[in-house]
C-alpha cells in the first residue's frame, strides 16, 4: 500500500481546497499552521516534562488570546477543540458548586457538546427560548433560576446562524445570583475581536468564568485546535488530576484526553503570531464582505431570503413564496455542494476557503433550482 | 516569526528522534503514518458527509483491528487516544445499565483516565489490589460485586509494568454476574497479539464487552490516534447523540469530540496495512529483545534489578542493598534522561524509537551513578 493508491481510493471525498464545502466551521488550515504542525506532529504535552518550552509556548498563547479577550490573567489550555472544552468548562463549574446545584440555563440554539457535557456530568439543560433576533431570552433566563442553578452558558457566534446571545445581560444576572457564566465562543472568538463595534462578550465582563475559542475554525490553525481559558488560575485548576508517573516528571493533567499534540499548540501559536491581529482583522473582513454580497445576491432571487441579518460570516438561506427549502437543499447537495441543513433554512458559513468564485457557481445553481420549482408550482 | 526561529526557541526540549526519552509510552510515528497523515491533516470526520470514504476506511480498519482481536462483527470509532475511549467505554457501560448501578470494579494499577471518567460520569472506583505478580486479585474481585455493580475493568499492558490482568477469569466473573467487561489494552493492545503465548485478553472471551487499543503507542500511528473497540453495533450506539445540522448530512455522534482528525483514521490505516502483522511482529520482537537483553545488564549492576519478569516491553526498575530508587531517579535525569517514576521502581519503556546504542549510553549512566552511590554508603 502506498500513498497514491490511498488518495486514489479515497478521491471523490470533499476538500477544504475544492469549491464544494459552504456549510463548514472547519477551514484549510493557514499554511504557516500547517508547516508548523507537521514539524511538531510527534510531540506529546500530556508529558508536559519532556516538552517545557513547548508548554510555555502554550502559557504565552493562552496569554494572548486572554488580552485579545479583555483578561491580563487568563489560564487555560490548547485542547482538542469545541466539545472538549465546553466540557471542560461545565466540569469545572460543577466541581466548583455545592452539591445538588446541577442546572444549567442555556439558550435552545446551543451545540450539541452541551448535550453530551450534561449527560456525561449528570447536569440537566434547561433550554431557553430565542427571541426574534435568534438570542436567547434575557426575561426567561431570570425566570429559571432556582436553587439548583449551577451555571449560564452564552453563545458568542452560535452554531446555527452566528449571532451573539447578549452576554453583558447574562453577565449581570449571574453576578447577580452568585452562577458560572461559561461563554461558547468557539466560533465567535477569532470572529468578533476583528469585527468593530461588535457585541461584548469577553471577560471585561465581570461574571464571565471561561471562554471557548476554537483555533482550527475562523482561527486557521489546525485540527484539532481547540482553547479552554478561564478567568484565573483557581477556576482552571478545580479539575487537575495529579499525575505522578510521567517520563518528563510529575504533572497537572487537567484535559479531558491524555496524550494531548504538542503541533496543535506550535501551530496555533505560529499563524496567531504570524497573522496578527492586523491579519485576523484582514480576512474577517473579506469574509464579511463575501457575505454581504452574498445577501445582496441573495435578495435578487424571487423566493429567497435570509433569516436574519448576519452579526457574523454565517448566512442562514431561507425561502418563501411556496418554495420548500428542504426541496432546495435536497436539490443543491445533489448537485455536489455541501450546505448544512437546519430546521427552516441553509446555512453557508463564509469561511476563508469559500471563494467569490465557487459562490458565483453556487448561485447559478441555485438560481436554476428556484426557477425549477417556480415552474413546477 | 517563521518555524527555524520557532525550532530555535523551543530546542533543549526532548525529541523521540533523539536518545534521551526512554520512559515514554508514546513514540515517533512510522514514516508511512506521518506521510499520510500531513496528506489528509484537514480532514475532519466530525462531518462524516464530506468524507465518507474516509468513514469508510475508518469502518475497515476498526474491522481489522476487531478480527485482530477475535471479533468479526466489531465497531468503534479511531478518537483521540486511550483516554477518550475509556470514557467512551464505561460512558457506554453507564448508559446501558439499570439506574443506581455506579461502581466499577478495577485495579490499584488503573491508568488515570479511570479517575477522570469516574469523576466526569459520576461513577465510584473500587479500587482491587494487585497480587505478587503486579495483576488484579480475582479473589477479591469476586468479594467486592454488590448491587450497585456496574462493570469490571481489565488491564492488558498495565501503565507502570506492561504486564496483563487475568482478563480469561474476569470474564467469567463478568459473564456470570451480569456485568460489563471493559478491556484497557492501549498500550498492549498492540503487542500481545504479536507475543507468542502471550495471555487472552480480547473478545474470544465472552464477556468481554468494549476494549481500548491505541495506535499512536506501539501501532507506530500519530498522535492523537486512539480507538474504541466494541464487541458489537447496539454497545456502540448507546451514546449515539444526532446531529442533524452538519454540512455534509445527517449524523450519528459518539465520541466525546466533535471535530475529529480524519488525518488520524488515514495515517493509522495506512501503517497498519503497511506493516501488517509480520511487520508489527518484527517490530514488538526487537522491543522484546532490547527489554530482556537490558534485564540482563541490569543484573550484572549490584544493587539493581527488575520488579517483576516483563510480559510486554516494559521494565521497572528497582534497587536493593540500601540503594534509594528515588535517589538514583533524580540523579540520572540530572543527566538528561526522561525514564519515568513510580513511587519504588524506575519505568523503562522498550518504544520502538529507543536504540540499543541510547540503552548502552544509559547503562553507563546508571553504573556511575550506581557505583558513587555504593561509595557513599
Amino acid at each position: 500500500m502506498n500513498i497514491s493508491r490511498l488518495k486514489k481510493r479515497l478521491s471523490g471525498d470533499h476538500d477544504f481546497k475544492g469549491h464544494t464545502i459552504l456549510g463548514s466551521m472547519c477551514t484549510e488550515p493557514h499554511k504557516m499552521a500547517v508547516k508548523t504542525y507537521k514539524r511538531f506532529l510527534s510531540t506529546n504535552v500530556g508529558d508536559p516534562g519532556l516538552f517545557p518550552k513547548l508548554i510555555q509556548l502554550e502559557t504565552e498563547y493562552i496569554a494572548s488570546l486572554g488580552r485579545l479577550l479583555s483578561n491580563d490573567s487568563a489560564v487555560g489550555s490548547v485542547v482538542s477543540g469545541g466539545s472538549e472544552a465546553n466540557i471542560l468548562a461545565l466540569w469545572s463549574a460543577r466541581n466548583r458548586s455545592e452539591k445538588g446545584k446541577r442546572e444549567v440555563i442555556i439558550s435552545e440554539t446551543c451545540h450539541f457538546s452541551f448535550d453530551k457535557a450534561a449527560d456525561l456530568l449528570g447536569l440537566q439543560l434547561i433550554k431557553i427560548p430565542v427571541g426574534n433576533d435568534y438570542k436567547i431570552r434575557v426575561d426567561l433566563v431570570e425566570k429559571a433560576i432556582t436553587d439548583k442553578s449551577l451555571a449560564i452558558v452564552g453563545i458568542a457566534g452560535t452554531t446555527g446562524l452566528g449571532v451573539c446571545d447578549p452576554i453583558e445581560e447574562l453577565s449581570k444576572i449571574a453576578v447577580k445570583n452568585n452562577l458560572y457564566l461559561h461563554v461558547d465562543a468557539a466560533f465567535g472568538g477569532f470572529v468578533f475581536p476583528f469585527i468593530d463595534n461588535s457585541p461584548k462578550f469577553d471577560f471585561s465582563l465581570d461574571g464571565v468564568m471561561s471562554i471557548t475559542v476554537d483555533p482550527h475554525k475562523m482561527g486557521r490553525a489546525v485540527i484539532q485546535s481547540g482553547c479552554i481559558i478561564y478567568r484565573n488560575r483557581e477556576i482552571a485548576e478545580s479539575i487537575n488530576i495529579d499525575v505522578t508517573y510521567l517520563s518528563g516528571g510529575r504533572a497537572k493533567n487537567r484535559s479531558v484526553l491524555g496524550t494531548r499534540s504538542g503541533a496543535s499548540i506550535a501551530a496555533s501559536w505560529m499563524v496567531y503570531n504570524y497573522l496578527g491581529y492586523k491579519g485576523y482583522k484582514k480576512n474577517i473582513d473579506r469574509s464579511m464582505k463575501l457575505t454581504y454580497w452574498f445577501i445582496d445576491e441573495i435578495k435578487k432571487i424571487d423566493g429567497l431570503g435570509v433569516k436574519v441579518q448576519p452579526e457574523s460570516n454565517i448566512v442562514g438561506l431561507c425561502a418563501s413564496k411556496g418554495l420548500d427549502i428542504k426541496e432546495i437543499l435536497f436539490k443543491i447537495r445533489e448537485r455536489g455542494w455541501a450546505v448544512s441543513e437546519w430546521p427552516d433554512y441553509i446555512r453557508i458559513t463564509f469561511m476563508p476557503h469559500v471563494t467569490k468564485r465557487s459562490l458565483k457557481k453556487f448561485l447559478v445553481d441555485l438560481r436554476s433550482i428556484v426557477q425549477s420549482l417556480h415552474g413546477n408550482s
